[in-house]
């Protein structure tokens, strides 16, 4: 299934994706993408709906995040050797995890705006991974049964925050619009290998990041019985899970970092594509 | 006002404590005490009630943490001096923002679970901040009026997990049990000063932190505005301030760490005291 939430920022409606690729509205079903609608059992009740019942949304509409209620959006740092590489950091001996703030999650296509003051705005294409019942202490082989589906996330990052401003990483990774995710959540039995899911970066109409989830140094399995060793990992939480190279950081023979004006494309094989425009500071109230 | 929740952990009813320290119950008026409730608003519609009007609730109930619906539990690394120099870590030239996780949030006086194989989880006696307002970039001048109030924390943290384990700090916490919080919101008009508040912890009867919130290198002002440059700040959410000097990390000759069976008193002048016993790890399901 690819589910999905539709219309206006704050009024989306539960909606999935049919056979012919359009929208059909679930909102007769569901009041909305919520953690409880992502667990085996909700999972079972939406697949168990014929889609062809549902009434078509007819249109261009906007995408929202594809589902609600995201508890913590944890996030796992060079997790590909390659991009580990061009931060000029050593390959991690085991997951770096930090958080990304739940206030920075936007649909696909919202338009993705500089912090006030930002030089170093960059992008990273990633493979987000949400979590359908509540893990502690699993077992790699056991872990994606706690998997409800999988998302295109793109892992906005402001450099100098997150690196040149003393502690974590934590500071340049929650700006408001750094978390665009979707368009869809598509379930984990339609995904199927999430270590064989091609991805790819454009910025300005000119390819940037290529890669593929296998080339992950912890893959998806690994992750969240690791994180689910540190603290519990519940229904609706989203682990985005780390970047292939490419990224602004990394250009040589200098970085590039996001103007306004800018547009991104960014992409995962199955689990649909995101298109951003970058908009200068404005304040938000 | 004192704001709390008691009862059973997940079926907590919402009060306050009337002017001779009894319990009453604000369910008639309210179902939680929710981020809408710590709005300027909502704290005026709870300022309007008599007291004496509640239910008085007798005998000996839990508490819980003093609000629900916590979006992000920020929190601030190294903030006392002399705790730096407690932990071989210099002073830092501006804030140290990092992340615990929300499912570590308990009620004041609830058991401490050791994470499986911990060798080194600690206590931190913290001024937990409570926000009311949404904020972003707002001038120090005006950041106590996005603050609802005031709450004791007990910012538990596993130092392998946090030092020893690559990356950042917050794998080590955001463990199970790792947030008591409260036992009481109380709100800013309240409180008065966040920076004349005194601080202690004891384990087994004996004093370990002493400390004043006067101390901290960067005030409660301070850090509001500083992480709403970095995050939009939500009404529920939480920001932790950092710890006075003596922690389990900093003893000498050698650390000392919390073994099961240990017992904490937790307390902040204003804001109530924490009584927590430490148990070994088991397996939550």
């Amino acid at each position: 299934m690819k589910l999905l939430r539709y219309g206006p920022a704050g009024a989306e409606k539960p909606g999935l994706i049919d056979a012919s690729g359009a929208i059909r509205d679930l909102s007769g079903h569901v009041a909305d993408i919520t953690p409880a609608e992502l667990s085996p059992e909700g999972l079972k009740r939406l697949a168990a709906i014929d889609p062809n019942s549902l009434p078509k949304v007819e249109g261009n509409v906007r995408y929202g995040a594809p589902l609600t209620g995201v508890g913590k959006f944890l996030a796992i740092g060079l997790n590909f050797s390659d991009h580990a590489a061009e931060s000029n950091m050593p390959v991690p001996t085991e997951p770096i995890v930090f958080m990304k703030s739940t206030t920075c999650i936007q649909g696909p296509d919202d338009e993705v705006m500089l912090p006030k003051d930002s030089v170093k705005s960059d992008w990273e294409v990633e493979l987000g991974v949400v979590i359908g019942k509540t893990a502690r202490y699993v077992e790699e082989s056991d872990a994606l049964s706690y998997v409800a589906g999988y998302v295109t996330v793109n892992d906005l990052s402001e450099r100098e925050y997150q690196l040149e401003r003393g502690g974590t990483w934590d500071k340049g990774k929650g700006c408001d619009t750094f978390g665009p995710i979707g368009p869809w959540l598509v379930t984990g039995d339609e995904v199927g290998d999430p270590q064989d899911l091609d991805m790819w970066l454009d910025v300005n109409g000119k390819r940037m990041q290529t890669g593929n989830t296998r080339t992950m140094v912890f893959g998806v399995a690994a992750l969240v019985s690791y994180c689910s060793r540190f603290m519990t990992l519940a229904p609706g939480d989203v682990i985005t899970t780390g970047t292939p190279p490419g990224v602004g950081l990394g250009q040589k023979p200098v970085p590039i970092y996001l103007k306004a004006g800018d547009t991104m494309k960014v992409g995962i094989a199955k689990l649909g594509e995101q298109n951003q425009t970058v908009v200068p500071f404005r304040h938000l109230g």
